[in-house]
């Protein structure tokens, strides 16, 4: 291992020790490592297991829930030096990548060859194909295109003992044994650590061609989500804020933004048709009560709306300390979560800004607070915990594309059950029976 | 249970032997089990564990690698009375379904909502949606739609001991855990046994509209399917019979196609642009060297097309005795896989018939042979292995949708290398640590 590949400077190492998330512990590090070869990270697992040191895999540490924070004495595997686009295949349309190689690098690679990598998280101009396999990320255009585990094919991964394992295939379709690949994607770091990954691309979309729609209320907005799927409509985007965050974006970047709705409804389309499916959808959306219904005038302005979504967390954390939930739903379920959420913010006497994948139901409620108050500290992480007992209440899920990390740990026991979860663990135990990767994440 | 759930008559167990695979030992079973219920599946679980019984479980036998075949003295655990299709949900474009229920059922089901539920095997119209699962069956339409593994969202299955567990989920995304619902899918039964499944279905397509191209070679027509998808048009079908897939198809049912092209490809598109698609795809075949290529008038026509196109394996079973083949490779390979297999047939003095979803690069050698005559069975056997082994070379699978089964056990190792093969004994083991669910299969 090369000397400039190793880290021990206290400054460094503190650097390193968590991703995103908030209010999620992280330990001391003994050193950050920052592997170049396959053959360097090898090494590093063969040494962990020999002196039975914890590894924490890290992408770009833009993580939401506390999966790549560091554990005290553990070995940082730093995989962002690892960023080679390897191949680029239009024929085949795959792409060859190494984990450290930034979402957008590859969007941008794969446009090279009007070719598209979907998967596009809030923070894909900084996260890692690495990262976001560990946490099987999402983003907005998941309604259409789907999230990671529709894209990866196939992986090299380093197992805890530094054995090289191959899984998948470059092929389009194969069955071959079972899907090793599919469960290492969303897997966080606890299984084996991604050395290289085989990802599917698709023909670039068209421009979007997007409208904005403002509702009376999130209940109706859902309604108008609910009556567009219903109708057997394929948007490329739909996306709900409410008016928190529209104000709160608003603040941030001056977007216009209409401030006196409640819901504010984004629904875009790329295919052939889309004038003539945005135009359907405004008819839907005007029958499920919204008071304004706005079509862009083109591709630009539909592209600026998407902006003004894409800015809606950032523009929340600037309101206060935030804690940011990920609950999905089933989208029939949509409204009624929106209207828990209110319920809670109105009781726990909080203000919690809500934006939300509205085609998948997958809400992103966002708990804002002052973190100099202890007891609205406490009265956020109870909000917080309330939303993802109203989120399961309601047959969803405690995590749609955020992963569980450390933030999450005691709500995967209660949404697998027993049996699911003692399964879970004998396969962790299969595949690092020291339990040296990731210790104390996910499950 | 009850007694009419239980056969044990000689001639009901022999009926239950085996699924379509030819070229497969089959055990002689002790009993076939019928259940009815949930509870029942987990009742017959339970005592094959305390008698330490193989249970193999079957959905309507139309596999065609021997994964379904009884062992000697084991439960056939037949799901097809669990057929009832529990809900179809438009709004969130999910159907809940016991294993049991025939694919092209749930396909009706959905259409009766404007959806569908595209995975389509060409055993479509009897195969059971537990089976796909099982095999993570493909199809014509996957070019564009995808596979089975696609569109399982959540199962509830049986474990060996007779547990019941729950994976997955109804919402449209969530990574809580490790997806073991996409470990399940194409586990061949050997993991645990399906009794429920939620499944995504989509909007229904509109009608395809296809062209034929007729090719002077399978190169030429190979080289037709890279320059499409390489032009990053997205075919509903592209689909190439070659010479002995045309006369076979013509001599059953009088289709009128071109017996005298070496080659002939079938591509269509269901999107509103389909005419245009359709018109530079003809562009390309001609520049590929097209002899011909011929649209369909309408949808009709073209539906006629496919119809032709599912007769291929049939047809080519009056030919002779048959091994199906389902070697996948990179597309752009798959004009080198086509050769090599000519070569084989050549050099075998066999024929070899190729049916190949030519956008999946997923081809179906058909060795021809006569089964009465030892050595061309021998050597039928050889071509069989080494079209595997030139799939292998080329960077393929040993199966694209079939699954390994009997027939391909010893491939299914030399394609996952030892340590693959490792972890997916080990994961057994975790499943089956007694190894009674359909043992001998897959692994």
């Amino acid at each position: 291992m090369p000397k400039e590949a190793v880290a021990v400077d206290p400054d460094v190492v503190a650097a390193y020790a968590h991703d995103m998330a908030g209010f999620c512990e992280a330990g001391v590090a003994a050193v950050v490592v920052f592997p170049e070869t396959v053959e360097q990270v090898q090494h590093v697992l063969r040494t962990a297991t020999e002196l039975r040191v914890p590894v924490v895999p890290q992408g770009a540490r833009t993580g939401l829930s506390g999966g790549a924070n560091a554990v005290d004495g553990c070995i940082v595997l730093s995989m962002v030096k690892m960023n080679r686009i390897l191949e680029v295949d239009p024929v085949n349309r795959i792409a060859v990548v190494q984990p450290g190689v930034v979402n957008a690098e590859l969007s941008r690679a794969a446009a090279g060859h009007g070719l598209a990598y979907p998967p596009d998280p809030s923070s894909w101009e900084s996260c890692t194909i690495g990262g976001n396999i560990g946490t099987g990320a999402g983003g907005l255009c998941c309604v259409k295109y789907g999230v990671t585990s529709e894209y990866v094919l196939g992986l090299d991964v380093v197992l805890a003992d530094g054995r090289l394992l191959s899984t998948g295939r470059r092929t389009a379709k194969g069955v071959a044994g079972y899907d090793l690949t599919r469960l290492l994607v969303g897997s966080e770091g606890t299984l084996a650590v991604v050395v290289e990954a085989v990802v599917a691309l698709r023909p670039a979309p068209a421009p979007q061609l997007a409208l904005a729609a403002e509702f009376p209320s999130t209940a109706s907005a859902s309604e108008a989500v609910c009556a567009v799927m219903a109708s057997g409509h394929v948007p490329s985007l739909m996306e709900l804020m409410d008016t928190t965050t529209v104000r709160a974006v608003n603040a941030m970047a001056r977007m216009g933004l209409p401030e006196e709705t409640r819901a504010l409804l984004l629904v875009a389309f790329d295919g052939p048709a889309k004038e003539a499916e945005l135009a359907a959808v405004a008819e839907l959306c005007r029958a499920a009560g919204a008071s304004e219904v706005v079509p862009a005038e083109d591709e630009a302005e539909s592209d600026l709306l998407l902006q003004a979504r894409r800015l809606s967390l950032p523009a929340m954390e600037r309101l206060g300390t935030t804690m940011i939930d990920d609950v999905a739903v089933p989208r029939s379920r949509l409204g009624a979560m929106l209207d828990g959420v209110e319920e809670i913010a109105a009781r726990q006497r909080l203000t919690i800004g809500v934006v939300s994948h509205a085609g998948d139901g997958n809400t992103h409620p966002v708990v804002i607070f002052d973190a100099a108050d202890p007891d609205e500290v406490a009265r956020a992480k109870e909000s917080f915990d309330e939303i993802m007992e109203l989120g399961l209440s309601l047959g969803g899920t405690v995590t749609g594309e955020h992963g569980i990390g450390l933030l999450k740990r005691e709500w995967l026991a209660r949404e697998l059950g027993p049996v699911a979860l003692g399964l879970q663990r004998q396969i962790k135990a299969v595949f690092d029976p020291l339990g040296i990767l990731n210790p104390g994440k996910a499950l």
